[in-house]
């Protein structure tokens, strides 16, 4: 007979392996999938997750995690085991809250609500959507009820994404973020930068040689990678040698080019997790904000920089030769950097990207903590769009209805966003400060270092730790804004609009 | 609560779901999985069986099958629920016996045997499998004698393949086979037939958008359909609106044609299976005799016939006319259909295809009553090669090691490619009386009322009956082997040898 800890790990790891094979069947159902198949793949996903619940639920793994309360004690607080325990703990405290047919509930309403958001916004009709959302919302509160003790409501649906952080420790971060982009955007958006040549003809199929080229240069292994097109990018995989990437590529932009390198920065994050730990709650990502610090990192920081572009941007030129062809080097880097208020998130520039999360996460508050009539929500979305970036809705498709997230009940997930853009500078600062000549190495092409460091200092703690204490391991503190705001000071203000 | 049958729905629901996922995911690994992610794969793929064996095993099961034995006496015996309970019951009584220990080493066995497989065959040696090999068949005899009042042992490993089907009852067919197939072979094997043109140059791409539009045009809807290239070409899908279908492009020939009308034979029954009992275990396929009915009859009697090539030849010859433009219908007719006696069986012609199997189901047989030493293997193959095709075998790899079925640990399965061949014509001659003019709509490339006989009268049975029943209820007789080599000699010895 195995002992205590030995059986928790295997019932651990068999509630692992199924999340990991539903993640997988979403992979399949978002680029392989026929679109005839959704009906009996909700049910494939549905069971698999019902069962990962119950299993993680069950009273044996309460009984083994009380087993094992005096031998955490006894443990290296920092070792593999007591974090390993710990972890399951809180995971399973939470978890076993919440009723199975509350969970099954919120997982069907959420699938029906993603088909209704499809076609409301497709027709740009919130009204067609608003009873589907009312739903999504009014389960998200029944949820929020199952817990004690709580300071705000929103902190439950936060931790889901972001644990141990509460929306009082976010508030204040995204406060001081907003009270100097507002300035800063209003400043920037009449500076004229000349961008015509991003728009125009760029064939799908020369993008996709062209981002395949890219990836392997940044380092995926095509022997544990693959990249395919879908309709909206994402990351997963079924393992750390298992990553899935997607792209998407827009006939007349280059939006694929960022979008990869934002999700190779997610692929790598995975493919660095703590191989020993794979099968295990450690061994995932600590939290949606530190992978996105890692998404944000390389699309931004590496991305959007002069050293990568002196790089890689002869590379881009072969490639559109028709259009890049006579652009020099610093107009093609004035123009991916230029800011300008738009509507769609997923699009918006460095600048003007953390108001559209600010603006969801204040929207969410209000909506869990019942401040705003959901029916209005339309309304609310287009005066805070004009008050915080000076934009127009013209309608809810591309107001309200953008993002998939409210449909699929993900509400508590977009303050991840920014959480993890502002920590993404702080990493660079703790990178650079190990590696001092990574621009000039980028510049060489050379990426192993950058991946070397980030795989030993955030990568490789895996889930051991919430996320501040990850990125306290990782760089001497925890979040602040300052870093961030001084990076942008530093790029669009001092060097581009100088 | 649920009644007893609704409740023993649930529970099979999902035990079928865990295996529907788990197949989606060795189609994924064999199409899409990048190499390294095979170790991960092997764990999750364990997961869901054990999970799958356990649910369906649980003493729950049992109960409601005990409590519905009243019911199932009340029903009329052909009712859905009739059926439900009695398959279900059958299969229960046979898994319930094995200790599920048993069944989570012969997985894991036939797992590491693979591995092994793929390296001995491709180093043509023989030795370096024996182990694994001993390992799976001394696990299949384990099996075996999980089970009480057997006749032969073979008949428990044939049943998993081919239910309520005994080695007694396949014995007298594949003499009968035999007794006939030796002479015609030996009569027909120095008939000279012209076919070098069927050898060159055929380039992938070519063949890849030419079976894309051959498989539409026989019937495949591209919204519940894929077709992805693969090293083994076989079927696959989730459900009957997710069907993956695989071929393989060899350069220097055309056997992607005959390989992918195959598993289209096969996708259709998917395809067509009741699906308003999708995830219950009758609405699956009967038996892989039934199912490889469908392939061969696909592959065989429409693509390999007169009226196919008279409709199709001008669209090959378009795609390859360096090859084929010069070369009259008759000609190329004559040339896919020589009868050749060959070293590999999924190369052979319709004639001497059999005795690859028949030599097959016989050695199945030895290795399980101890009448051969394993190591003696290669020596017996090759005897019998020589003694039922008259060819020498020059090296392991292509003759004892050909097969990745007894790496897999499937022993017992090979009958059903003769079965479901043998069966084939049987089900041809049913579908003849009642379309007369099949072979006239095929020539105008018209397949509909082809699909709809073979839904009707095979697929929509799904598996309420067992194989033989569902064959008598589709054509009005059991299997005879009669019909099948009188085709072969009306075929290949009054037309084409003539």
């Amino acid at each position: 007979m195995a002992d205590a800890l030995e059986q928790l790990k295997q019932r651990l790891a068999e509630v692992y392996d199924l999340q990991a094979v539903a993640r997988l069947l979403t992979w399949d159902q978002q680029t392989m999938m026929p679109a005839a198949g959704a009906a009996i793949r909700a049910e494939h996903a549905g069971t698999l997750r019902r069962i990962a619940h119950e299993r993680f639920i069950a009273g044996e793994t309460g009984r083994l995690l009380d087993e094992l309360r005096s031998r955490e004690d006894s443990l290296d607080p920092d070792s593999d085991d007591a974090c390993l325990i710990r972890i399951s703990r809180r995971d399973y405290e939470k978890e076993v809250r919440v009723p199975t047919e509350l969970r099954a509930e919120m997982a069907r309403a959420a699938s029906q609500a993603r088909q209704v958001w499809v076609e409301a916004r497709a027709k740009s009709d919130f009204k067609a959507f608003l009873p589907a959302l009312e739903r999504n919302v009014e389960l998200r509160r029944r949820y929020v009820a199952c817990f004690e003790n709580v300071d705000e409501p929103y902190d439950i649906l936060l931790d889901d994404f972001e644990p141990e952080t509460k929306t009082a420790d976010v508030r204040p971060i995204f406060d001081e973020v907003k009270a100097e982009l507002v300035p800063l955007i209003a400043e920037l958006r009449d500076v004229d930068v000349e961008d015509g040549f991003l728009t125009g003809d760029f064939p799908p199929d020369r993008q996709e040689a062209l981002v395949k080229d890219l990836v392997r240069t940044l380092g995926m292994r095509p022997d544990s990678w693959r990249l395919d097109p879908t309709e909206h990018p994402f990351a997963s995989g079924a393992g750390v040698d298992d990553i899935r990437i997607t792209t998407a590529y827009d006939p007349s932009e280059l939006f694929s080019l960022f979008a990869t390198i934002h999700e190779y920065g997610h692929g790598l994050y995975q493919h660095q997790l703590p191989r020993n730990l794979e099968r295990l709650p450690i061994g995932t990502a600590c939290s949606l904000g530190i992978h996105e610090s890692q998404s944000r990192l390389w699309e931004n920081l590496v991305g959007r920089g002069r050293p990568f572009w002196r790089f890689y941007y002869a590379r881009l030129q072969q490639s559109f030769p028709e259009q890049l062809g006579g652009v020099e080097l610093e107009r093609f880097y004035r123009a991916i950097n230029r800011v300008q208020p738009s509507l769609i998130r997923i699009h918006a520039d460095e600048v003007t990207y953390g108001m559209h999360v600010i603006l969801r996460f204040e929207l969410e508050q209000d909506m869990i903590n019942g401040r705003v009539e959901l029916a209005e929500l339309p309304e609310i979305w287009n005066q805070r769009m004009y008050e915080y970036l000076g934009v127009e809705v013209p309608d809810d498709a591309q107001g309200v209805l953008q993002d998939v997230h409210w449909s699929s009940g993900l509400i508590g997930y977009f303050a991840t966003y920014l959480l993890g853009t502002v920590m993404s500078v702080q990493i660079w600062h703790g990178l650079v400060a190990d590696v001092p000549d990574v621009e000039e190495q980028i510049e060489r092409g050379e990426f192993g270092s950058l991946r070397a460091w980030l795989g030993e200092h955030v990568h490789a703690q895996g889930r051991r730790h919430p996320p501040q204490e990850t990125l306290r391991r990782a760089v001497g503190e925890t979040i602040r804004a300052r870093p961030y705001l001084d990076y942008l000071d530093q790029k669009f203000r001092r060097d581009l609009a100088a």
